[in-house]
């Protein structure tokens, strides 16, 4: 009893939802159903948010070697940094509406790391202090513009175009050398693990705080491995992370 | 006293500021005083706060061409986007404390376009609707890191990056043709109009909320013209435009 009670302790999902009544609840996630205080509920009775509602989310390019060789890209001597906006965000389950008129819109399956609490000037060694916990991201790009852009601005920070979810799973439930995949129309495209990232978790909060405060909530996406490819409308695309969960959505392009 | 009251109904100057007792008010400025319902204070006794509080910064580079000249850059053939997060903003009277280390740290005096309300999809003829007011921004730039990253984030985005205010002057303060300085240390340093802009304030709206919602209070930064040059510790540094006010700041420099 007092191990289940601990695993149920450290090992937390916790989810965002908007209730039947229309309550905004930060709750638990059970798989099958949420709960919030005494409530629970299946999945279809409500609707499920963006697991944090960040204020930016700091974004890193070229942090797995595989993805930087098929890019034609070196790789960087230092974390290559981006910055989504709000406007970027989506839920798990959302339809996401991408720019019209472009010829090529990618998926990127990665690691999110959400900020726990407001920081600047973070060590690396003590980075784990700040962590809240991990999520699925979606990096989606727009390599029409991306690729003509000095800033990644129409590439990669429209509406949409960092969905992310199903929930903030405590640090604890994630392996150092977790599995992270991208399912393309139920094809796996993208199948790596977290420990080939180049740059470390602590490494990129310390990089990124040295310059700017992180607030609560926010998210840090962590970088794509190889294996990046072409969306088109009507495309169902999950991207799923061992110990965290599995970020479902549908693709719409007008 | 109809002309009277239509008049301070055009023209008006909101400020946003912490009262004696801590509440955060958006009143109006006077110049001398600010004034909140039938509170009125002395600037001495309260604190001046960024005049909207933004989801995001969207920024233009290389929108006045005898910039682009003194940047050795070409002038676009579309406008140049980046992004600031709500941790760069900072407000009139601030103290600015800017990254350590650099050998180049500058000040951009900008004409800044504060958004009514959430908008996508906007046409350059209907961009006029979405614009709530004007402000100043000092569009600080870290040139070390901006020179050498793909997107500037280090270079741009770092906290206090954009200060703004006093106030959003509503549309009817900004003639067409404006003056636009940099006063640096007491000395003008950019001297310029915005009809010097390259992509007018209705274009970029366009171009803009093409890819991403604006949201009330989101500010775009509409590029600065010739004159940069950099700043050091204890500066005193101020962005004047002619209808909208005057931005001072002090700069703090490790």
């Amino acid at each position: 009893m007092f191990l289940t009670r601990l695993t149920a302790t450290l090992c937390m999902y916790t989810v965002r939802f908007r209730d039947p009544a229309g309550a905004i609840r930060e709750g638990t996630w059970h798989g099958d159903t949420v709960s919030f205080a005494d409530a629970e509920y299946a999945l279809d009775e409500v609707d499920v948010l963006s697991p944090t509602d960040p204020s930016k989310v700091v974004c890193i390019g070229l942090n797995y070697a595989d993805h930087a060789a098929e890019s034609n890209a070196e790789i960087p001597d230092r974390p290559l940094l981006f910055l989504k906006g709000p406007n970027a965000v989506a839920g798990h389950g959302d339809r996401l509406a991408l720019p019209a008129d472009k010829d090529e819109i990618e998926y990127e399956a990665e690691l999110g790391v959400v900020i726990d609490h407001q920081c600047k000037h973070v060590d690396a060694a003590d980075a784990e202090d700040v962590i809240r916990g991990y999520t699925c991201v979606n990096d989606i790009s727009n390599r029409d513009d991306q690729q003509v852009e000095q800033n990644w601005i129409r590439g990669k920070a429209f509406d949409h175009a960092a969905p992310m979810g199903p929930v903030i799973a405590s640090p604890d439930n994630l392996d150092d050398d977790a599995a992270i995949r991208l399912i393309h129309n139920g094809e796996i495209k993208q199948d790596s693990t977290i420990d080939q990232l180049i740059f470390s978790i602590p490494e990129l909060i310390e990089e990124i705080t040295t310059y700017m405060t992180l607030e609560a909530g926010d998210v840090i996406s962590t970088g794509t491995p190889a294996g990046v490819g072409p969306l088109s409308d009507g495309d169902e695309v999950a991207v799923e992370i061992d110990g965290v969960g599995t970020l479902r959505n549908t693709i719409e392009i007008p």
